[in-house]
Order: C-alpha cells, then structure tokens, then sequence
C-alpha cells in the first residue's frame, strides 16, 4: 500500500513524539511491505516563527494533497502574548476547519500496569474504557458575533453558539455507528435545561437513535457528566458532545486513568484526511529534552492505520507492541512516578518494537 | 436579632432537608436569643403543580421582603417533558435573576472522617480546602438571541454568551476579597485562546488585581482546571469563573470529596437578600423516605448566619455541632457506604446539637 503522510511536529515536544510515531510508522511499513511517504509542514508557534502565520497557506495544501495527517502540539509561553489570530492555537482551529474535522474521538482506556498513577481509587477507575466524540468545527468556538461593542453606555462582549442541525445529525450519527461496534450505549451530553442549542441536539439524537434500535440512548446534562466521569467512569461506552462541553469533559477524563501521556486520539474529516495527534499539549516545560512519552502519538499512528488506511492487522501490531514494553516495566518520566529509572523519548521508541 | 427568613422547600428531598435547617435555626435562635421569622414560599415543579408557575409572583416579593433565603431544592421526572418555561429549573434561574444572585460560593472541604467516600485517592484528596465561585446571572444562560431560525436553507440554533464589564468585575472582585481573607490566591478560569468573553475576563482579572497586591492571580484555561482538580486540588483556594463553566467545574468539584450531601452553598445578591441552598438537587429516587442527608442544607444555614447575619459565633455552633456528630460516627445513607446502620434525616438532624 502507498500512502502521503503529512507530519506537523508543531510546537514543544511535539516534535520529539511525532519523530518517534514516524519511526514507527517506518517500522510497520517496512515489516507489511508498505510504501508511507513522509512530508512535513509547519503549523503553530514554529510556524509562526518562520512564516509569520499559525497555519501556512502550504500546510493547508499538504495536509489536503495527504491521505492522513499526523500533529504533535502546539503552543508555548513564548506566543501566550500574541494577538488572537497570531497565537499558535489559531493554526490549530484553523486546521480544524480547513480540513472539516467535525469529530474528535478520544478512547479513554484503563492500562492495569499503569493503574497507582490514576488519581482515582482502582475500584473505580478499573476496567474503565469508553470513548468521548467531540464535535470540533462548531459551537462557541467559531459562531458569530464574537466580540466586544458598547450597549446602553456599557462595555460588553459577546460569544455565539451557533450549530446547523445537520452538524448535529452528522456527529450523533458517528457516536452511533461507534456504539454498534462497541457495547452499544451512547451517552448524550447535553443541558437541555438552560440551552436552546442543546434542547435541539437532544431532539436530534432522539431522530438518530431510532436508526439504531441496538444501541441505547440516555441523555445527560453537562454538569451531571462531570460528576459521574469521576464517581463511576465505568458506566460510559461512547460520550458524544458538543465542542465546548467536549472540550472540558475529554480532558477531565483524560487524567482518569493516569496515563495521559498514552492517549491518542483521532480528528475525522467529512470530506478530506484525517488528523491524528496525542491528547496532550507541547508540555514546554520538558520541551527539547528527549524526555517526553511518545506512547500518545504512536498509539495516534495506529489510530491513522486502522482509521484511515484500514491497516487492522499493522494497528494492533503496535498496540501490541506498547502493551508488551509497558507490561516488561518500561516507563518514561511521566508514568515513573519517581521510582523507577525512566526511559527518554528515544529509547522508549526502540523498545517499542514491531514484529 | 430579629430577621426574616423566606423558606423555599421546592421538590424532592428538597422539603426534607430544609426542614431539618429550620430546625437547626430555631435551636440557634433560641440558645443565643434570637427571633427568627419563618415564611413559606413556592418554587421550582410544586409551584407548576399548585400555580401553574414555576416562580409565582408572591414568592419573589416573599424574598424581597425578607433578610435571607433558605432553599430546598428544585425538579423532579414529573416535570421532565414539560415546555422549557414551565419546568423547574425554570424557578430557579429566574429567582437568581430577579434577587440579582450574582455570585454562587461553593466551599470545598475534605472531610478527614469520610475520606474512604472519595472516589480519589487519599493522599489526592486529603486537606483540599478551597471555594469555587461561578457567576450566576450572566453569561449563556441569560444571553439573546436564544432560538431557532433558518439560515441559508439551514434549520440553525444559537445561544449568546453575553458580559457587561461591570458583571465580571464585580464577581472577580468578590474572589479577591474571599482570597485575602483565606489564603491569599485567586485562579480565574477561562478560555481565553478560544472566547472574546474571556479575553475580557482575563484582562478584568489583571486590572482587579492591582487593587489587591497581597493576593496572587493565576489564570488556567477551563480545560486543564477539569484536569488539575481531579490531578491536583490541593492547589487551589479560590477559583473564580463564569456561569457555565461555574456550572461544570463546580459540579466536578463536588464529588471530589465524596461529601456531596454535605456541601452548602452560597448565593450573593448585588441589592437584596442573599440566598442559601445546599448543592445537591432534589433526588427525586430518595424523596419522601426520610433518608436525605440534611447537612448541606444546615450548613447552608450556618452559611446565611455568617454572611447575612454577621453571626459568626452561630454560624461557628452549628459548624462544630456538625463536625462532632460526624466524629462520632453518625452517617445518614449516603455517607454509610451501605456498611453501618444509617441515621434517617429526621434522626441526624435531632443528633445535631446546638450548645
Ligand atoms: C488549544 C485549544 C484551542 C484546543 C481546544 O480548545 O479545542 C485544545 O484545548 C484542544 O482540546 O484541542
Ligand atoms: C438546574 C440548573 C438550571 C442549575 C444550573 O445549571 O445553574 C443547576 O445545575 C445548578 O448548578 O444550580
């Protein structure tokens, strides 16, 4: 099989990780008799650097002449100052939206050999293992006005929430087709009780689920979801929800497990390639020291196999791989907790090996 | 001291508990020499049931022309499938609305004799002791446009997250002041690299905080606060945020503890009377069987005598009161974990002894 890969390292250690997933990757072309051609663009704070733009005009060309793209991070205190649409999170929004990205799936799953770093108790947290759809190309993240103006003498600033039914229908569909394949319960995350907006993406995931009559549906408000993430993760299969409350509750459960470091996750695209990027951030703290876990970004790589390129087989064989080097006691810095010597970047990459 | 004390029982368990609040205020009243006036009001699905509102006129002026609110709480299945201006919560959005509630004050605290009821682990836990403090009547839950319209074809929904500068200044000043007088930091929480909203709220926080040099501010994106306070709770003393994020991250929050039945809260006017309920709702699957845990509600009143009446030795009373039954191991259901015999409200409301 060929493939095109774009591969935006970003900002931060996201170049370290996406190095070590693009190893990987080499390692499962070479074993399967794949041909993966690797090209790199620029996009975030990097980008912004040499380009004066978060999200190159040529970026978005690679990214559309791809088959799959892979991000690292981006950001950093370095451009926390800039203005708005100079900042390296623009190059991340923008993407989203030149690429129509409008579902971010997030597995969160529970690693018995990793289970003292979860913050919670292991009877709650054990066996854990669902999935948060996030809608990312709409909500209050793009909706307009968005703004300050003067009102009655008073200074003020608005924010819009706008959704299109058929951005609901497409996102709610998605958790759906998910379900099917997995233990069949969909969890909508809503607050019908304050928002217009939701009291329609309850109706609509209503008009879905009869499409689906093996999947269960139940409605939940927001704040009620934050509260049972905590208390009884184990009751979630798949969690779809909209941009800002997705936003909010995926990264509340990404440290669940403890294991935030590992979490991959996937952007689909209704119309071109997908994205796949670690859940973490540029992390400019251990910025450049090789010490970064790679493990989120080459579980993001097999997500783009699977996914993207209906590789099953070569998907599972890393996964495979990284159960097998964290089962024989190998931990980076973030999952060492203290007590063990760590691997850096680099050597956990090598031991990650695919047969 | 004579007061007036409007009480608004509402729905479910929300009767019981503030039963045994007015209970706990009469002993106060009586021990220190006090008058305290009781008046019932209507709210929330009981109001619906026997007005057809859920906010009937008698009750605002009830409240107006009394010192301090004690509510129950409000919603029920019942009312599950009404029309959005005949439901509960209804009630309860246009109370904080017309007694201009501008400020909700949710304390956080861990305590040491129910620390296996967290869902974290202890050493996670353990001495975390801080307050959240959401904005209550601004933001997406009062902003228009509200509704549906078609755009280009396109069935579409919109809702407005909408400040005046003047709402997050007085808000972030009350944090302030909540800071100096414990610990001396203020994190304020937005989304400040995806919202004009909370660009503004930010740039109000620095300016704020110029008056207030002896407090620290620190600013952290919403999405990495549901992180750090299952992560790290321990860091914060006063969080300071929006309405709907106030909603989510204060609901988060408290179950971290594992002492839900427990938390007070607080509701600030900018003009009137103040209001005081406890945090949990009106847990319709537990209502009417005398199995409710009426501490929040007490300390909910224990509240009010502080930050109504200035009666901070009251206040103190029935703070100690609570504190020495739960040392001597009395538990109403939702703290005995199944294990011990349970007191039911009634029992744990007379154990509670003012001296
Ligand atoms: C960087 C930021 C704009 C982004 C978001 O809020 O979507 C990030 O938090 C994420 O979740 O990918
Ligand atoms: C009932 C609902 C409207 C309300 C809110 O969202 O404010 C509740 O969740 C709360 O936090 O008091």
């Amino acid at each position: 099989m060929q493939k095109k890969i774009a591969v935006l390292p970003g900002d931060g250690i996201g170049t370290e990780v996406t190095r070590g997933a693009v190893e990987i990757l080499k390692a499962v072309a070479d074993r399967y008799g794949h041909e993966f051609q690797f090209n790199y663009g620029l996009i975030g704070g990097t980008a912004i650097d040499k380009t004066g733009h978060p999200l190159p005009e040529e970026t978005v060309t690679l990214c559309k002449d791809s088959d799959a793209v892979l991000l690292g991070a981006v950001g950093g205190p370095k451009w926390d100052h800039n203005p708005p649409h100079l900042r390296p999170e623009k190059g991340l929004l923008s993407i989203r939206k030149h690429l129509s990205l409008y579902a971010n799936l997030r597995p969160i799953s529970f690693y018995a050999s990793l289970s003292e770093a979860s913050p919670l108790r292991k009877e709650v947290i054990q066996d854990a293992d669902f999935v948060i759809v996030r809608e990312l190309t709409g909500g209050l993240y793009f909706g307009k006005p968005s703004g300050r103006r003067v009102e009655d003498g008073q200074e003020t600033v608005v924010d819009t929430l706008v959704y299109h039914r058929y951005e609901i229908k497409r996102i709610i569909e998605l958790a759906f087709t998910l379900a099917e394949k997995r233990r069949g319960k969909v969890t909508s995350v809503d607050k019908a009780n304050v928002l217009e907006s939701s009291r329609m993406w309850r109706e609509v995931a209503e008009e879905v689920s009869k499409d689906f009559p093996a999947v269960e549906l139940e409605h939940m408000l927001v704040d009620n979801a934050a509260m049972q993430l905590i208390r009884n993760p184990r009751q979630f299969d798949v969690v779809v929800t909209e941009n800002m409350f997705g936003d909010i509750l995926s990264d509340e459960a990404s440290v669940l497990t403890g294991s935030l470091g590992m979490l991959p996750s996937a952007s689909i695209s209704s119309e071109g390639p997908n994205l796949y990027e670690p859940i973490h951030g540029s992390a400019p703290d251990i910025a450049g020291q090789n010490k970064a876990n790679p493990i989120a970004a080459i579980l993001s790589a097999a997500s783009m196999l699977r996914n993207s390129f209906s590789l099953e087989e070569e998907a599972k064989a890393v996964e495979a791989a990284v159960e097998s080097v964290l089962e024989a006691g190998y931990r980076t810095a973030d999952l060492a907790g203290g007590r063990t010597k760590s691997l850096t970047t680099e050597q956990m990459t090598e031991e990650i090996k695919i047969s």
